[in-house]
């Protein structure tokens, strides 16, 4: 058998076994996706979804639980698609910028609110809840409110909670969790934070 | 000192850190990012990434080494932004689905032509090379070609690279490295793979 052969044996046996997954995997329906861990791209990855379902025709909701300052890009970018996106930058920055607990209470709860009202409407495809687990670990927001709507929310919705500290009861009931582990960081290296890239 | 008080007083001492350590990073330059591991997240990282970018005004460029199945809404959307983004999908899928060895070696270097063209080009602000890494295993590309390509790039420009099983030269001499780990899969648990969600 040449080389080329032995190769197209090979991957006809992974075709296989790639098609039989493929084919157990029967479900449809909406999925609970969770991105968590301190490396990068919890959030970044949230809208690289975002934009997918965009490009899907979807109608999409996304509230941002803490405005982060990189957060401009990402706004100017999606503000282009006010018809089919609901965008809604909630909170005042990180809590060590604003210092004030009331305030980012308050914050978090206006913003759950506008995500609560997304994940009980059938016309929403897909949902961003990008940093909801900040104020869940800081409990702004109640755990259980948060399971509750999501267990309620309509079979075909598709929903991404982003943010480090994922708690346990939410990584329980979601289909797809990822950790984003940090390997290295240029900020750690003295690198400066950029417009455009997520250091 | 009332718990409020205290809340404030332990976010000024936060905010002084990280003031300190955003003092600190001073370097500004281009950065090379690698999404790396067996979890979800690494492409759609990165087009998150693309949107902030061309949410800033960026020119961008991407090249798809692998065209998966689910890049179509990725591609339908980006597709819109004609004038700020060179957007290439090369290859013709999986490798075991074309079962073609000496095809699948030819497409990547064709589209690593279009990929050394961008790295030598100041006018892409941000480059997306996705799935890169999964052609550097394979060996379908020679690891030493993109390391001189990367080091040779205009001073400005970000690169993100993404794909599993990132060469350690390749971490070596990033800036940014997260490795996006499973915690748990919606298609191990025969959840249908659906459009717009990247199980």
């Amino acid at each position: 058998m040449t080389p080329e052969e032995r190769h197209r044996e090979r991957m006809q046996r992974k075709k296989e076994l790639v098609d039989r997954k493929i084919a157990r995997a029967t479900i449809e329906r909406g999925v609970l996706v969770v991105n968590t861990g301190n490396g990068k791209g919890k959030s970044s990855s949230g809208f690289g979804m975002l934009a997918r379902s965009l490009g899907h025709g979807f109608r999409c909701g996304v509230v941002q639980f803490i405005k982060g300052s990189f957060s401009t890009g990402e706004e100017a970018f999606f503000r282009r698609f006010a018809d089919e996106l609901d965008y809604h930058v909630m909170g005042e920055g990180f809590t060590w910028e604003t210092q004030d607990k009331s305030r980012d209470i308050a914050a978090a709860q206006a913003a759950w609110e506008i995500a609560a009202r997304m994940l009980s409407d059938a016309s929403y495809d897909f949902v961003l809840l990008d940093e909801l687990n900040i104020a869940l670990v800081k409990q702004y927001i109640q755990l259980e409110q948060v399971l509750a709507a999501v267990a309620a929310r309509p079979p075909n919705q598709h929903v991404v909670i982003t943010g480090r500290g994922a708690p346990s009861g939410l990584v329980e009931v979601a289909d797809t969790v990822t950790e984003m582990r940090v390997v290295k960081h240029a900020f750690e290296a003295g690198i400066k934070a950029q417009k455009g890239i997520e250091l």
